[in-house]
């Protein structure tokens, strides 16, 4: 079975060059890959504040948050 | 060709999470990956600093920095 992940992002410089790494690197035989903008999709935000997202790019993998460098604060996004 | 890539850590809780992620789901086929502990190699912690490390856990990717999460300051293990 596939590893869940989502990476959630708000548009930014900093979010646009994390995710082509992501999307470039990340193994896809093993993860399911989402990607979700948070400046589009603010109804998205509860979900991952509740995962643990503190700050965006940040990628939740397994359950795990990784936030990759630092772009916006998830507060300004709300 | 494979895309060289560096994580570098110096032992911590939050780096070890970092680490397990990045091994599990980097893709392998795409990337040469080397683990560098900066606590017990500190001859290198110049090279991360030069690469644009400015805190571990770090991962190092085609060029590209992606700090992963916080674990600790890059000047404490100079």
């Amino acid at each position: 079975m596939k590893t869940s992940a989502t990476f959630y992002h708000a548009g930014c410089p900093v979010c646009l060059e994390a995710e082509s790494a992501v999307v470039n690197y990340l193994d896809r035989a093993k993860v399911d890959l989402e990607i979700v903008h948070l400046g589009t999709a603010k109804a998205r935000v509860a979900e991952a504040e509740k995962a643990g997202v503190k700050s965006v790019p940040a990628l939740v993998i397994g359950g795990q948050v990784l936030h990759l460098n630092f772009g916006a604060d998830l507060a300004v996004l709300k």
